[in-house]
């Protein structure tokens, strides 16, 4: 076990107060396992709630401040959090114009985020939501019925993130963000396996000289093995996948984004090879995100993410953030 | 080979490729290796280059833009960048107001940013340098005729790049460069080795169960091996070597660094056990940065860096900053 870690029980408490020793911008409750903007409720402002399990790190603590989410509730590793989380994040977000809850799908963080919105709006809190399924590898996986919730998780959380910043009301916040969902597509390749701390030992098994090809976040199975190849083969599968599915119409955002073990120069390079694909394609590209935003812990791979968008997405996309993981304008 | 390339010759001008689609803001020129601001040369104000190996994304070029570097000089991964590209930079950057070269501590690194100064002095720019050397580790190292530059060349590139910004002489933005070296001591740790792309195995090897005190960043060794440690032993064993050294009298800015492959999660909760050491020892904190920032490609592990700061220090820290990797303010 090569982790950096105390004992496997702490971890999630461990990272949570290590976040708020480094972001006093936030609020940090490693109690309650909540992280809030400090200014929360914004008066007037649409809440914006995500969360899932841990392990998929800068997401979604790291998305949290002005422009992007008001609350994150982490779960343990690899596991949804608890309907408590969500309602206390939404009591602690809601100025009464209502909150967002935005839930990848997965049956655990589905259900329970199902449960939390009907406690929520017991409590009086207006409560939409929207679902992430944006994983074109498989149809359905090992914690989902239907599509994973994948990178696009941070297309919606920006963009709607954007617009309650704006002042607009949960109607059209909640309607940005499933338009956003039904803009985007995603495909992942894992080059290794992956190791929760509870484990200690890779949750699959991944030989050497294999990859692959549509990877889960958790390590669910994708659609085959193959032999390695090459950063420019692997952008060809994975953005023709992504464009078979999604045949966009108009421009695209684009994130190339790391698993979390692949270092940021071969991003960068697989980047080149994506962006060549898309040129190939004819697919204009609007804006371009490379990094490690929606991880798997110590997986290598990488994962390409596509949202079409149109002018006003793009305005959304540009508009200011301010949020440990994404930071820009203003 | 669990990498994200295409053929290991290709890997540093691929990255600039896909860095480019990335960072329309900046001027990346693949063919001549260089990463200059789109603005440069800014009238009047002092230029910053810095470079040397790739591999340790996303130092240098991650760090180029206002308030920081005004341009980078990627070599290929863990080689140092030629004379050639300096001198280009420094052209490129000097507005008449002079050039100052960042340069960490490898024998390469040294001698070839030595020849670039002298060849770009021929041709009328007036150039400073700085050598960064923070890591306490070892005394000599495989590259390195004293102590090796490391996570302190973050702070060296935001200090004096925020200074720069401000309009201060060469002399000044000079002067604050070697004192935040001098306030600067590290400390890094390796949980796993590190494989190149041109060699294709691990450089060193390093057991599963056991780890590396003291490492560098291209893998060189460090103090002693040790069987596995906890996160809170580990903070232990480079706070205090980071101390015993430094002897701060005053508050530090903290950077928690991954070396590539260790999880956002781990880091943050390796940055809670930084901060208890530090509270024990009665070290006031007066900034922390968490993240992958000096890497060594696929290496598992992490370093500390402290730098000791004054008011000055800090308002230079806080302010405004637009780079691919560090972003805030305005």
């Amino acid at each position: 076990m090569r982790m950096l870690i105390n004992v496997p029980e702490t971890v999630v408490a461990d990272g949570l107060r290590g976040m708020a020793a480094a972001h006093p911008e936030l609020v940090v409750d490693a109690e309650n396992r909540l992280v809030v903007r400090r200014d929360a409720p914004v008066a007037g402002k649409v809440g914006l709630v995500s969360g899932g399990g841990s392990g998929h790190e800068p997401l979604h603590a790291g998305f949290v401040g002005p422009g992007m989410l008001s609350a994150a509730c982490p779960g343990e590793v690899f596991t949804s959090p608890v309907p408590d989380q969500m309602v206390r994040a939404a009591a602690a977000v809601d100025s009464g114009a209502g909150v967002l809850f935005i839930v990848k799908n997965y049956t655990g963080d589905v259900l329970n985020f199902d449960m939390a919105a009907e406690l929520a709006e017991d409590e009086g809190v207006q409560v939409a939501k929207v679902l992430v399924d944006d994983d074109v590898a498989v149809a359905d996986s090992t914690f989902t019925a239907g599509r994973r919730g994948t990178g696009a998780t941070l297309f919606v959380e920006k963009l709607a993130g954007a617009l309650a910043d704006e002042g607009a009301p949960l109607e059209r916040v909640e309607s940005m963000a499933r338009r956003v969902n039904e803009s985007s597509r995603s495909f992942g390749v894992a080059l290794s396996s992956v190791t929760t701390p509870a484990k200690g030992t890779p949750t699959f098994d991944l030989p050497p000289g294999e990859l692959e090809l549509g990877i889960g976040i958790h390590g669910e199975p994708g659609r085959e093995r193959r032999p390695m190849m090459t950063s420019g083969e692997i952008a060809d599968v994975a953005v023709h996948a992504v464009l078979e599915d999604l045949r966009p119409t108009g421009p695209v955002l684009v994130l190339v984004n790391g698993m979390g073990a692949t270092p940021l120069l071969e991003l960068y390079g697989f980047n080149a090879e994506v962006q060549r694909v898309l040129a190939e394609r004819g697919v204009a590209v609007a804006r371009t995100l490379v990094g490690s935003y929606v991880t798997s812990l110590d997986m290598a791979g990488c994962s390409v993410t596509l949202c079409q968008v149109d002018e006003e997405m793009v305005r959304l996309w540009d508009a200011p953030v301010q949020t440990p993981a994404l930071r820009w304008g203003r």
